[in-house]
């Protein structure tokens, strides 16, 4: 009888072209596929949440796949990851609804991207937070961050040569908090562009340090051009860190967030 | 004219056969002398506070060298820096005393071990913690850190086949604390063998776990047997956090601990 599993999945994406197979490299998908084909003896197709680029991380992605493979679902993340590099774990294994759908179910995901203030970059997070070495104004940081809030059209706010219709999202939280010596972006909305995260936090360092005019932002939501806008910020600093769907909240069953 | 110039380090050990220079592999150590030998166009030769093994971290390594190049001190860190990889940073560079040297100068030094522990292992921490499954008990792990606390012979806490002398050492702290999903042992002394905090954690864990008895300690003292105590824990766990010298502390610099 076919099966619908869903997962809950972390990875450093330091050393892969991302989540999505590509011809130029390997790609976190096809390293999950494998293993669970290893495991189940099937050959698997997983769907993921989303992609995430080369170099971004996940805390708590979200995938599914379908099997006719009768071992208990919850034991399937530990027998996977016997099969996975440490670099790509699967915190969580269940059994889901046919009609569950990791992309097209989602209803929010959480991002975050983190910044190491110092003189010197930080060994220990060199793959995984951004390091700068001057400290960007933190009140300034997150009035651009409280702007970026709400239902608006954010056109601009994708790489240039996308073509998508609907340019349309919510941001239902957007802030800056302070973790030691690291600055911590919090994002939370029902979907993201390409890059759009990444392009929020370029512009915002570039308003905290005054080389953007804080009405960049709102000049974007109007103009819709990507050239009103800071640069992308580098893709290490971000991580998926949680989805959520209306049965189903990453955060709650790893009990964090 | 020639001056003595300390640096602070940082590294993730994880790439290397140790801060010590060895024929089967790169080293900490002739890494850095290479970078300092291209910014002063010398050759130079490092001394460190002491060796750490393959694996082992750093937050604050402390060394010297002896340079005629007219750079100002203070300097050298970022320019060596440009020649180093990103998982070595020198911190910090000045100018001190003739009289300074790194190992010989040190009166504290204080290490940290630290351990993730989950139902999965977690995919940042996992070549900076050990990854443990079950929880130790806590309250037992810190009576036992305590009873390593002051002036032991620690014969059997090094490993067998180390050839030394005196083998008294005093520690001065030897606490376990909680940090969200980490548990961390902090321990300061005036000195330490071979393997010896790796030793310590270990026995420490086969205690807290109730697979030795908790006398296995003071017996140790008394015996100076290996065969007394745990398994030497896995060395990705540990990293020297600071060291202290009388008129110069790593802590104080860096402005943490």
């Amino acid at each position: 009888m076919m099966r619908r599993i869903r997962l809950i999945i972390s990875y450093d994406g330091t050393a892969y072209v991302g989540w999505q197979t590509q011809p130029n490299g390997v790609s976190i998908q096809e390293t999950i596929e494998h293993a669970l084909s290893s495991v189940t003896k099937e050959h698997i197709v997983l769907h993921g949440s989303g992609r995430t680029d080369s170099g971004v991380h996940a805390f708590a992605q979200v995938a599914h796949f379908d099997t006719e493979a009768r071992m208990p679902a919850d034991k399937i993340a530990i027998a996977t990851n016997m099969f996975l590099p440490p670099d790509i774990r699967i915190l969580f294994s269940e059994e889901c609804s046919m009609e569950f759908h990791s992309r097209f179910s989602s209803k929010r995901k959480e991002y975050r991207y983190r910044i190491h203030i110092g003189t010197h970059s930080d060994v220990f997070s060199r793959n995984t937070a951004l390091q700068l070495h001057h400290i960007p104004d933190f009140c300034i940081l997150n009035d651009a961050a409280r702007e970026l809030i709400g239902e608006h059209d954010f056109h601009a706010f994708m790489s240039s040569g996308t073509s998508i219709d609907y340019t349309v999202r919510t941001i239902y939280k957007s802030e800056w908090i302070k973790e030691g010596q690291y600055l911590v972006y919090c994002v939370c909305g029902n979907g993201f562009l390409y890059n759009m995260v990444r392009i929020m936090v370029g512009t915002m360092l570039e308003i905290a340090f005054g080389n953007l005019p804080f009405t960049a932002i709102s000049s974007a939501f109007s103009s819709g051009e990507r050239s009103d806008l800071g640069p992308t910020a580098p893709a290490k600093g971000l991580a998926l860190y949680r989805v959520i769907y209306d049965d189903f909240d990453t955060s709650e069953v790893l009990s964090h967030g």
